[in-house]
């Protein structure tokens, strides 16, 4: 048994870029997690909660330890160059879950190799669906710590724009609450020289984003913190053809569940309205499309993980000063991205740690000091946030930092 | 040699209706025609200006007499409920040009068959791609003179949703001008957490959106008249990355030349603008997607045809009463709607004469007079307008009577 | 006793200009006018509907004929550089209401001089507060046709900036239909630095404001005809101040009555939604300020009239040839601005004509054909419509052709 | 020589609050000012920077301590309904300043009475037009310190909306920039129907507030803080006619200098463009009537004078409790509100504390720590915040404490 060398995480990541899979469409990635999990011992549990996976290591007495990895792709047209780009049309790991289950399967073979050296229970998880905020529940609801066990610590990381080298772990509100509706409103269709004889939801529309603009110019104050974003929004098929709906998608984030409720309602109450000044037949309809909660770091814990994750970065001095960097554990404030590892900890009773990995060229951030950053809002011109169709994390040493933070930072935990 | 009968016409109708075809894709309805005008004894023209097909009738000296149908459907998706409605998805016969092959080839049939009363030379001819206001300059640009020769006066119909009974004939403008416009408007990609990082193309649009509204409620004096409509805009696919372009379709209708340009001009004017207001790293992109002059039916000739159709409608008094309405011939105000016959008319040097045919149920307007109506604005509750989903005219007997109109309206000039 | 000069008719006119009186203040206007008249041995009724007067000369057996002019300057700050320019700060003769009762001076004093020559009853009354809609209503309200009797016919006239010689006299409705309301928004004051505990009335307004653009661009078809202005808004005194309200002024008008009453269900449909979407404390509230009716001209005695008004320009050929005119009686389409005379002739029963007769330079038009000008909508560049502060009708012969008018149409009625 | 009793306190406070002063206009506050300090022995310099006044006692020895207040009132209509309201229409101490004022004077009385306790220079500078952001500057540029001397530390407070008893002083950043602006929009007026031949700058102005909502919405991070308000706009007198020009007073607060540059060119941009959309016949015009620069208290001498507030606390526990209250030096995150007292601290090159001091009922914060306050934004329904017409601290015991605080933090700088 051994552990996978640089290369391999190279050819590993590479192939899972190539193929991104949507939410809860991850069978071939999850196929991949677990022919290679079952290859190094691991007892498989496939299919939980769709196409999620885990795999457990029992090694004796001591804690269990849940490390966590999300697969999904998201619906972005990859424009990176990469050679090894999306071959998937309109499909991209642009937010690089490729890496995360890469990492994981680094460090779920290693630790596998070294269980000699430690003693507890292992879970390496790997989690659909979790762009649309869908697959840990689903996984939860799905009877996940009924079929491995409950863990008593649940550790993962993400891959961020920043430079290689640098970790976040913000103690407490680390990520933001994110909320996405589907909004459909409602006109009345004719031909485009008759509107009088409509209710053209075009302009509904219109009014509609431009009136959500004072939710966070005029309803959340400074010490408070929303983004309301209309990510989508799609009406008609003619230029002549005045149809007789129109929909939006919605995304809300914030930081605190009284502001979150505020925003909500803010959001209802001027769809609503909106939809009766224009005269609307029906009032709209809401679908909720994803849901995330505040993602909040265990303090305590936060503190014993970053020690550990601080080894691991010194241990690496050399990698990452050869790629420009140098080594920093930080704490930014708290980042506007949402995930949804935390309803994983809050179902197991568990303290979450969850920290953000750098994967950019340092190159890119000359003059810049990481802990000034304050998420992906304060990027150096040039840098690719997540979800850009340009979002391409360096992979050396990236993948290798990944792997050993989260060996790390299980080991901190295991006997 | 025959003449149709009205379940012949029914029967073209109804499969011309269940099998629509898009703008320059008329083949199979182009097929039929050209089969049925060969039998006939026309000389048959295909092709000409993509799917156009003219069938010629020389009977001797005299005028050579031009009747016009168009053959496109839309890209709506029917909710008639017919029995005969459309097997093609997202494609409808909404504006009745199914009507309009059918009635032209009943009188296609019927001239044939009484060539003995009649001398002169008649031109049947199906235009593709009325709809995009491109047929009718394909056939003139693809040679359509020089293939068939130049008619003296240029003759055609459109069904309305007007009682059955009514013919609208309005001497001088009649139509809209129309222009159609794709407008690209871009902004800067980017996680629908960090706008700061983006240039949202979505508030651009819909910003876009109600300052357009400006232009014909501010710019546009009571005594002209125009319509801006935007009938589609489309930007994003999730609710939380926002997009980097927008996408509107607007439509422009004028009635006068000077009141054109001032509109198209302001139009480009606020687009230009709101994409400066909103610090766009690009302009807007502008692709013109139709183009429709005013139609002017020439007074004269008008004067001459109208007295023609006056007396089909006397002639057909009978199954006007059955089917509820009263035989009038009107002028109303000039139509919101466009056509691109005109070009047909000003290639030649012919007067054009153009007037609409009722096909509605006269029982849904009851208590109004047909003189009254302006036009698609003023339709009473329940009439389902040109390019609605539920536009469907009575087949009996709106196809009889469309056959005699254009049968009298061609005898009127053929000597 | 004897008719009034040119000189007389200038220096009342330049008088008054330099003294204008706002509505239901024309205290200095109807001295002059009463004095005058009294002199002239018209028996005078004063104090009428407030400031209003009326001057009867009974004169035998006959038709009583009623001419009418308003008195009342408007708000605006004169900017005409005329040697007679306002002497009252922020008060103008914008519209000509000096002219209006220079005229019928000048017309009472030539008919009482020829008295001999016509058998009847003359009515020469001096209306308050056109401007407002409120005079003709206050005036019959106040027992006007008790007091001095009820008339045959009501004639009147409006100086426009038409050209010199040219006289429009439109059968039928002539003049649009004006309501206008204050609109009180409520909104919550509050630190400007602290959005999130205000409702801001500000943003509400604004809109408020372009919401309203919809309900000309989307909900009045092209043969219809409305205008909806908001002329004023005004909120807040200080930029770190959130006011608790703001006012808007807006202005409707229409030409037909279902238009009407559309448009103004349309306007408070959107002023309540948008208060709603703002989250406001309390809903907005509504004063009616001013209200005009369509004026409609009798079409017989219109006819009749229109004769009379062409001898007239026939006779002052030489004078209008001289100021560079040319004389025309035309019927321009409906004119978008608004007059309350109609209330006096509908309150007596009887028809109305009421015309426009230009007063503007000439050399101004060249090129233009005055039967082809809509209204102030179409006027050539430097000619300053009504309510312009540089509205500046020349005097020469502009007064002598508006007496002259107003004594042809009267003895067109008196025996 | 005595200090003044608390009778006297509110004496004097209830007489300033009664009789307030506009920004540059205190010459009854400065001459009372004057006559007071004269009374008890300091050296008075008046007319520095307009109406400023400064008492100077050197005592021996020692640093030289500079205690500021301001002075001027706001343009608010008071409706409080205190007995002691404002005399003086339209004009209101709604921010405190009479407090300010007075608890100054008190600590002069106090420190001069006792002036045998301590040794060095005491400077109570009473300064004009905070609200406008100009007095401090125009005080330091008429000399101030050429003629009294500079100070080794600027010590200042603020009553505000926190209940009595809590005092909040931020180390740091603890106030935003303010930047106010006017700008004027020209359009071009007309009668109100006939608006396409005018350029209506209602619209204009509508529109332009609802695009700067955009600024804080989408331009600013959520790691960022901003508030853009437009608390003024004005445009136009009468419904029916358009005017030609319409103004705003926008206000920008933010709390970082790259993010108030960007604003600010946003606002730029954002207007500009606008004006173009709009065909405007002229740019905007843009004049700055407000700045302020970011607040920051020095950190060390914040730690210094900090603790000696909290032992004045301490001393006056008893009276604090009594009114309700709990006795709490907090440390608020930064407040939007703005101060212009920073530009006097930097051109003495001195360090600032500036501390704001609680003066509402603590009834009415039942429930909230006010430790969790985040300045006005957060305020329990009841409490009515600075420059509200009902701003109403309460002068029991809020005087005595506010002097007491004065008093305790100078000496705590005195030898």
């Amino acid at each position: 048994m051994s552990t996978l060398t640089g290369a391999d995480l190279t050819a590993i990541c590479t192939d899972l870029h190539a193929h991104p899979e949507l939410a809860f469409a991850e069978h071939r990635t999850a196929g991949i997690v677990a022919d290679r999990l079952g290859g190094w011992g691991y007892a498989v549990h496939r299919g939980i909660g769709g196409t999620g996976v885990v795999g457990v290591l029992a090694n004796g007495d001591g804690p269990t330890v849940l490390l966590r990895a999300d697969m999904d792709g998201l619906p972005v047209t990859e424009r990176t160059g990469l050679p090894y780009a999306s071959q998937e049309t309109g499909t991209m790991h642009a937010c690089g879950h490729d890496v995360h289950v890469t990492c994981l399967l680094g460090a779920a073979a290693d630790l596998a190799a070294r269980r000699g050296e430690w003693s507890g229970t292992l879970q390496v998880l790997f989690q659909p669906a979790e762009e649309v905020g869908a697959g840990a529940r689903a996984m939860v609801e799905d009877g996940l710590y009924e079929r491995v066990g409950t863990p008593d610590v649940v550790l993962g990381q993400h891959v961020m724009p920043f430079p290689v080298g640098t970790v976040n772990l913000t103690p407490g509100p680390a990520m933001a609450a994110a909320d996405s509706l589907r909004v459909t409103l409602h006109g009345r269709g004719g031909h485009g020289s008759s509107p009088e004889s409509t209710v053209d939801p075009v302009l509904l529309a219109a009014a509609v984003v431009q009136r959500l603009q004072g939710v966070v110019s005029r309803e959340v104050g400074i010490a408070e913190k929303a983004v309301v974003t209309v990510g989508s929004i799609r009406a008609g098929t003619q230029a002549n053809i005045i149809p007789d709906r129109a929909e939006l998608l919605v995304n809300v984030r914030t930081f605190d569940e009284g502001v979150r409720e505020r925003v909500l309602a803010a959001v209802h109450r001027i769809v609503d309205a909106e939809a009766v000044a224009s005269g609307a037949p029906r009032p709209p309809e809401y679908e909720q499309i994803a849901g995330f909660g505040v993602l909040v770091n265990d303090p305590e814990a936060s503190h014993r993980t970053g020690a550990a994750l601080g080894d691991v970065l010194t241990a690496h001095d050399d990698a990452i000063r050869r790629a420009g960097g140098a080594p920093a554990v930080v704490a930014m404030p708290p980042i506007a991205g949402s995930e949804d590892v935390g309803e994983l900890a809050a179902a197991a009773g568990a303290p979450l740690v969850y920290w953000h990995v750098g994967g950019a060229d340092p190159a890119l951030f000359a003059g810049v000091d990481p802990a000034s950053l304050a998420g992906m809002g304060s990027l150096p011109a040039g840098v690719a946030p997540n979800h850009s169709p340009e979002f391409a994390p360096v992979l050396d040493p990236t993948l290798d930092l990944g792997v050993a933070l989260l060996v790390g930072a299980a080991t901190a935990w295991l006997d």
